[in-house]
């Protein structure tokens, strides 16, 4: 439809499997029922991932994703050429590909900025060479927060088979993150949560929250922060209509999430949430920077050095986050013309 | 044979499925070929036991453990005579049973400090029953700890399919867990399970080390305490001979045992480990009392109140406890004859 929400596709970092993955995308051409999708990178990366994966394709040069042709042939680029792939080491971390990825990153949240497009969904970054490179954030998530000079609440999130994971704290020592565990911080956390479901298309979320302490304190005997803390702040986000429950023990909570008790489960610190997601197979699944004006979704996967160039890496997951910001940026718009769209 | 070692079954809590467990364990006599079994509780118990479970079982009632013919037909049973289970609620934690739950233990335990029984694996019970009843211990292993004047290093670890869990910290509040994450911990802990594992016949037990901080502290950036503690005491028990590396991020050292890559992890916290074990479904698994001078095993699952007294519950994991309380006390009692058998 002409009418779907336009996503910036980034390639993600060029010695990873980001640009063959890109080319099977718009090979496979599955996205085009839900999303107008525009390239913002270079075309030569685009043209070694389409060598990679065996596919052919015609790309078509544009200034700006405003100027796309929606009904020319071809996919369309916005062509930074800024990263020429033939000088990075492929199949490693690389600082000067990491900067590059992070140049790229910033030049689709620019136009984002200026409304040309409604989503940005990114294949796998390098954490480390984009830091080493010089973007020096902890996480790609607060590197979006600062480039769109967003004060507010914001988080990752981990989607999958509609199971949605979130956490209180994230990026920080366990003893700070204990310290972060506040009344207010959790309340926040529950109206992102709850906020960002619905925005994906779930009424009312059901959203279950882990407790801090083993046992979930067991009455108060290991640790008074589920009574003192968490539970008044449960309580208060019930009372303005977020359908949450807890603190339950984190050991247990998973489980019964996972068997479809839950839509969501907000984690305390990261190991809690990252244990269960992961043994799960969240890797899977999708990442999506929860909380900004701007929807940022990834596949929860990493850049897979060890198979980069063999064509066999799979894009279910990429397919996934294509399909995640096309469904949420289809409902702000929809939102602000006051049409939301009916489940 | 006559020289399998002799094991105390103790029927768990009367209001669980223990007693219909214990009469199956027997009527399916698959344990003969390892252990020589010998119950410590009430007949009455085992007499609703095999009625809940529809089996037929003769029993034949002795003084103690050291006085029974094993040649002798019937389930040997020291008949405590101290549980009526006709005055307890079946299928409801009740602290009456609790405390006689703890008592008819405690008596197994005065059999294995006299050397009449070379281990002892018992049934579900219900702590919360137990703890009501007047056994005010966080949990069994404190109790047997303190009933066998125990002092030093012990822990409970987590056994399935030849992987061994076990965590350096335990039933206490995660701030009090982190301050209990010391270089002595962690080098008891490493101790104590690489011993445990060795007893049960792993000759060279190769153990991870969980990191405390999300991504291990990330070179000290979200916490100091990999760079100050953990692997100071990992490189000084790798001098001591221990097969153990680490830390490692403790969202997928779980992945990388369970895949095959170490027999055993050390969580440096009881949540760590515990939501790891849960997902894998060690509830399928035992649960071994490590450290103390008599071997506990018990089935990782609770009494099951749901299912009592319909016969259905599984003997799977009772049967593994009963396995391996016989390989560790056979190797003990191999050891203290200089007759260790080969694996």
């Amino acid at each position: 439809m002409a009418t779907n929400p336009v996503i910036a596709i980034v390639p993600g970092d060029c010695t990873g499997i980001g640009p063959e993955q890109t080319a099977k995308l718009f090979a496979a051409g599955r996205m085009r029922d839900v999303a107008r999708m525009v390239v913002v990178g270079d075309i030569r990366v685009l043209e070694l991932g389409a060598k990679q994966a065996g596919v052919d394709l015609n790309f078509r040069r544009y200034q700006s994703p405003a100027s796309v042709d929606w009904d020319a042939d071809g996919v369309p680029v916005v062509d930074l050429g800024n990263v020429d792939p033939e000088k990075m080491k492929i199949g490693e971390a690389d600082p000067a590909s990491g900067k590059l990825t992070g140049d790229t990153l910033a030049r689709a949240i620019e136009f984002a900025k200026q409304g040309e497009v409604d989503a940005i969904t990114f294949a796998p970054l390098n954490k480390q060479a984009m830091f080493k490179g010089g973007w020096e954030f902890p996480d790609e998530h607060k590197m979006f927060a600062h480039l769109l000079g967003h004060t507010g609440m914001f988080s990752e999130m981990n989607v999958l088979e509609g199971q949605w994971m979130t956490r209180v704290t994230s990026h920080v020592s366990l003893r700070t993150a204990i310290d972060q565990v506040t009344f207010d911080s959790i309340c926040r956390a529950l109206t992102l949560a709850n906020d960002t479901l619905r925005k994906a298309g779930i009424a009312k979320p059901r959203i279950a929250v882990a407790a801090l302490n083993p046992h979930a304190g067991e009455g108060g005997l290991f640790g008074t922060e589920e009574i003192e803390i968490i539970k008044p702040a449960v309580d208060a986000m019930q009372k303005k209509g977020i359908d949450c429950k807890g603190p339950f023990p984190s050991d247990t909570v998973y489980l019964k999430a996972f068997a479809g008790d839950y839509d969501s489960v907000l984690a305390m610190y990261h190991d809690q949430g990252q244990i269960a997601t992961k043994l799960k197979g969240f890797n899977k699944g999708v990442t999506i920077t929860a909380g900004l004006d701007v929807v940022f979704t990834t596949p929860a996967h990493g850049t897979a050095f060890d198979i980069v160039g063999k064509g066999v890496a799979d894009i279910g997951a990429y397919e996934s986050a294509v399909r995640l910001s096309a469904k949420i940026a289809a409902r702000q718009m929809a939102d602000q013309f006051g049409d939301l769209p009916s489940e």
